[in-house]
Parts: C-alpha cells; structure tokens; sequence
C-alpha cells in the first residue's frame, strides 16, 4: 500500500513510527478546491494548519486595492497564515489555489494536542525553522536583487513555476508592471533560443 | 536576587521551572563586545546560538562589493545565523554589533541537548514562529510600502531606533541612497516642528 502523502512529507524531517502517525492521520481532513478558490481570505480567522498535497498556492496581501504577491506555495508542503492561525486573529493576508489543488486541513486544538508528541513538536520546528529560511532567502532577494536577476533565479530554480503562474501574479510578486515583465521574458526567450 | 535576563526573556514564551533553569544556565557563555565588533563573518561557519542582553545588532549581506541591510535586532532577544548554525555551513550574512553590546552563546550540541526538555524545546518552537512572523512583516513591508512609509513606520513602532542606527545602515536597510534618506528625514523634521 503506497505511504500517505503526509506520511512521507513528515519523514522528510523526522523519523515516525506507526503508532504516532495513526494518531496524526486520524485528525487530518482532506478537500478539493477549483482552480482560483481561496483557502483563506483576507480578515477572515485562520481556523486550520494545511497540507497541501498537490496544486499550487498564491499568498497576498491588499494594497490600495491592488494585489500584491508575497510567495508561492508548491506541493507537498504544509501552510496556514501563521499569526492568524496561532493568535486567533483576522488574517491580513488571502491564500488562493492557483491551479486545482488537494488540501488536508487539521484544526488549532488538535494540531496543539499533537504537540504533546515529541517527534510532531520536532517535525512542527524544523518546518518552521525551515519557513523561516526560506521567507528569510525572498527577502534577500528582494533586498539585493533586481526584478529580471528574480526572474533569472526562478527561471533556473523553478522552471515550471513559469509556466504554472498566471503573468500577473508573476509581476506582482516581481514587484514590476506587466510590461516590463514581458520585456524581461522576451530577452530570455530569446537567450534560450539563440 | 534579580532575575536572569535569559531567565526573563524565556518566560514571556514558556512558564520555566526552577531545576530547568539551571540546566539552561549553565550551558550559557557571556561576553561583551564593543561597538561595530563583528559576531559572526560571513563565510565562516555559525557556531552558536546567541542571546543579546543589550546592545543593538545589524544582520547585512555584501553585494558588489557593497553592504546591504537584511534587519536590526534589538535587546533583548535571541539570534544566530540560523542556517548556518542549524546545518554548520558557511553563514551567506554577517553579524555586527552597532553598539556596545553584552552577549550569551550556547554551541550547537548544548542547544540540541536541551531540546531535550519539553519547556525548552517549546520556547525554542515559539521563538521560531516569532522571528518567521518578524521576517514576514518586513517582507510584507518592502513588498508594498515606500522607503518615506517604511522610515514613517519606524519613526512610529521604534523612535529610538532612529537615533540609534547610523544612517548609512539605515539607508541600505530602505534600499535608498543617502540623498534620498536625507529628504525623507527632513520631511518627517519638519512635520514634527510645525
């Protein structure tokens, strides 16, 4: 019978023997959303931890009536608006399935009783841990770099987000106009063909 | 007899025993620094996990040559370069001291055997989500406000901050020239004189 997806994701960071993934599993709830649902809207309380199984996430933000791109989210991975979730608080930012995506969901109560677990409490800190860093790496990024070296690095690290991501959330997240994203991905089309 | 200052900074996240508390003291070093003493050189590999007593600290990048601001951390609170740290590679950042400041370091192997100590183990979960949220927001900042906002939040949230932070340091962390910094700062003089 093959793992469940999980399963495997948490073996990832800790090693899980079968008695603590029968109590995992069991508080887990799976869903499907559409292509363009949102999983949390901005406001709105964060009532779930999420694991997202497969599909493709956008986090943003609202400002002055636009929206404005903080990350992308791939499968497998783990997700939730994390103030949000662990104060109780409207969240301030939306999450939205950019593609049709597989979803499990388990509440603040139980993922908090799945911390008397000693391989869930370590499995929860290195994710965080490693959130942090990659939060901490967009950052840098956007702190040393320009739009098209952004595009540069994506187009070499996550080639098929290119194709995945709608070119206005690519933009935003790039913190450019439509434009300028066209002349950006017109100069390495053309590299890549010459 | 006063508190421990790591005493008191742990006991805003976690409620701490008396016998834990001596485990964790003792796997503390202290020492001070003076102003614009280097902690950690980039490149050189993160040994400890630090706590700032006072003093105030600068986390930069070098890019061509030139310096660029991640963040400041103030005292007191908890840091390391944590990838470096976490893996022992070489740190992608450095770390100075911008004022005197007085410092605790613990090694990688005493800090994982006190994980061992669910109090432990809990405030280290904690401040991890913290510094991931502290990431966020100035991620979140950058992503939609101005350098004249940003500096006009920081005004606001952290004063002392202005007066503390050279404004070279400061101009990188807003990602403008010191020109730019300049008008900006006496915009914001003006306001307040009038």
């Amino acid at each position: 019978m093959p793992q469940h997806p999980i399963r495997l994701f948490i073996a990832n960071y800790v090693s899980i023997a079968d008695s603590d993934w029968q109590e995992i599993e069991v508080a887990f709830e799976r869903f499907e959303t559409d292509k363009g649902a949102i999983i949390l809207q901005e406001g709105k309380i964060c009532r779930y931890l999420y694991f997202l199984e497969s599909g493709l996430l956008r986090f943003y933000l609202t400002k002055d009536g636009k929206d404005v791109t903080k990350f992308f989210t791939d499968a497998p991975y783990m997700f939730t608006s994390q103030v949000s979730f662990s104060s109780q608080t409207p969240a301030k930012e939306t999450i939205q399935a950019i593609e049709k995506s597989v979803v499990w969901q388990i509440s603040l109560t139980q993922a908090n009783q799945l911390l008397r677990f000693p391989v869930w409490s370590e499995f929860i800190r290195k994710l965080i841990q490693e959130v942090q860093y990659y939060t901490e790496e967009i950052l840098s990024e956007m702190q040393t770099e320009t739009a098209e070296t952004r595009y540069e690095i994506m187009l070499k690290n996550k080639p098929d987000w290119l194709q995945r991501i709608p070119l206005k959330y690519l933009a935003s997240y790039l913190g450019i106009a439509m434009p300028s994203l066209s002349r950006i991905r017109k100069k390495f089309q053309s590299q890549s063909g010459s």
